[in-house]
């Protein structure tokens, strides 16, 4: 009998729990640590796992897996209060969107009888909680996976074949390759997205501007529908990762300014036409669908 | 019987097509005007017009409405070619994304005996050309109309009935807040998806950056698949609006990267909260679906 434990029920945990469910060998036991009655309450009668705890202690008793599926800021503490009682050789691993924190109070507060494997999966959409959660949102996903430094090929193997449960692809990166890339393909486009409501909707013609918004506006603002809690910890955990893009981007913007500025008829359909050539190039090598 | 020219068959002169032999009267005869014979074909394949017309002049004869569904820029000369062969009574209209230049060359090339009410369906979607057209493209969007200084009440009406026709709200507005609006809440948000591709594409680290990107990203960058020319259109005939909401949009983003940098985790939390909320209220508002 396998068990693994899920620290955390929201979107990311709750959708790990139905996709083990669905896809995991019947001798899994799946246990489930939520502090709130209400949201033990809700994880059962969603049934996401087999067994709620509100005790990380118990939670994490004999397991074989330990999943964290917390916002990031919440994982040292964590760390450090299952760390003394973790069996030895459990596997741990984590979702968070930055690994490199994560990687270090890892190496920090677990025991040398323990591996973590840290983990992102590209997946996610901007509702979160336990209601959103999806037994098939990691389907056909990327899964990043970051081996610590003394990690045993038969832990990374583990979790390689949990990925593999819950449909994803798993891909071995570093943590400070996987930060800088986050960085530019996510963090970037959350605070762009961000910046473009606050701008438009803090504008003094807001009201009247607000009426002809459509699709374009809609999807380009979605990212920031997304947990101010999250976006916050990934800010303060990719801190020069993400400035340094934020840098580059202003640079960008800055040269279409300045063609448009300049009436440059030409190049401006050039640039135009260089970003949808890119991005066709991106869509038929890795985008799922368009 | 009614007759209607739809200058130009793409995306959205099609949709328009087809979109009134739908739901329109069938008095109606719709007269498209496309310039080479496989176009001409294949509007008539699509059957999104009634006949198919390669003269501009034989295609606006006898019309009661005229559409102009071109790139903003060939307005101007369709205009001066057109307007000396337009019936007395005729009312004209566009469909562009841009209202104040369309607005001037109407005054300056129509005869006094035409009206010209500008218009922009807020609806469209990065595939372009007449094989992407819908019938039900512009159902329940805001459709923008800007009636000419000396437009009559009834020619406002006739393309109020037009619009109501496709399945669309009008909404009476000035070419200037109309300019200025769309600049917020469509231009700048394109030109935001294209410079996210740019800069990301470009980075010496995109061929590994490139397959952690996922969904977030491709919505951002979904507006830099739009065309190219039509971009371009858009840049030059609403510069200044344009530039005023690139450099507020990077006055904002300084405002995030300086939170970031200062790592006012409080402050960091609080825009995004900001964001979120303005972004709901509009959804809750006036977005059809998210």
């Amino acid at each position: 009998m396998r068990r693994v434990a899920i620290i955390g029920l929201g979107l990311i945990g709750g959708s790990i729990g139905l996709a083990l469910k669905r896809t995991g060998p019947r001798e899994t036991e799946l246990v489930g640590y939520v502090r709130s009655p209400e949201a033990a309450d809700k994880a059962l009668r969603l049934a996401v796992v087999d067994r709620v705890e509100d005790d990380l202690r118990v939670a994490v008793d004999k397991a074989d897996i330990v999943i964290l599926a917390t916002p990031v800021m919440a994982i040292k503490e964590i760390l450090a209060q299952i760390g003394p009682h973790l069996p030895s050789g459990c596997v741990v691993t984590d979702t968070a969107s930055t690994k490199a924190k994560v990687m270090q109070w890892a190496e920090e507060y677990l025991p040398p009888t323990v591996d973590f494997i840290g983990g992102h999966p590209m997946a996610g959409k901007e509702f979160s909680g336990i209601e959103a959660a999806e037994a098939d949102l990691f389907e056909g996903c990327i899964y990043c996976l970051v081996p610590g430094q003394n990690s045993s090929s038969a832990s990374i193997q583990r979790i390689v074949d949990l990925v593999c449960e819950l449909g994803a692809n798993h891909l071995l990166i570093t943590a400070s390759e996987h930060d800088n890339s986050v960085a530019g393909i996510s963090h970037l486009p959350l605070i762009l997205s961000s910046a473009l409501v606050t701008t438009t909707t803090d504008s003094p013609s807001w009201s009247k501007v607000s009426k002809l918004a459509a699709t374009g506006y809609r999807d380009l603002t979605r990212l920031a529908s997304q947990h101010p809690r999250m976006n916050r910890d990934i800010c303060t955990t990719n801190r020069e990762n993400i400035i340094a893009w934020i840098d580059e981007f202003i640079k960008e913007l800055s040269r279409f300014r300045q063609l448009i500025a300049d009436d440059s008829e030409e190049e401006i359909e050039q640039a135009f036409i260089q970003a949808r050539q890119a991005r066709q190039r991106w869509v038929d090598e890795h985008a799922k669908t368009d």
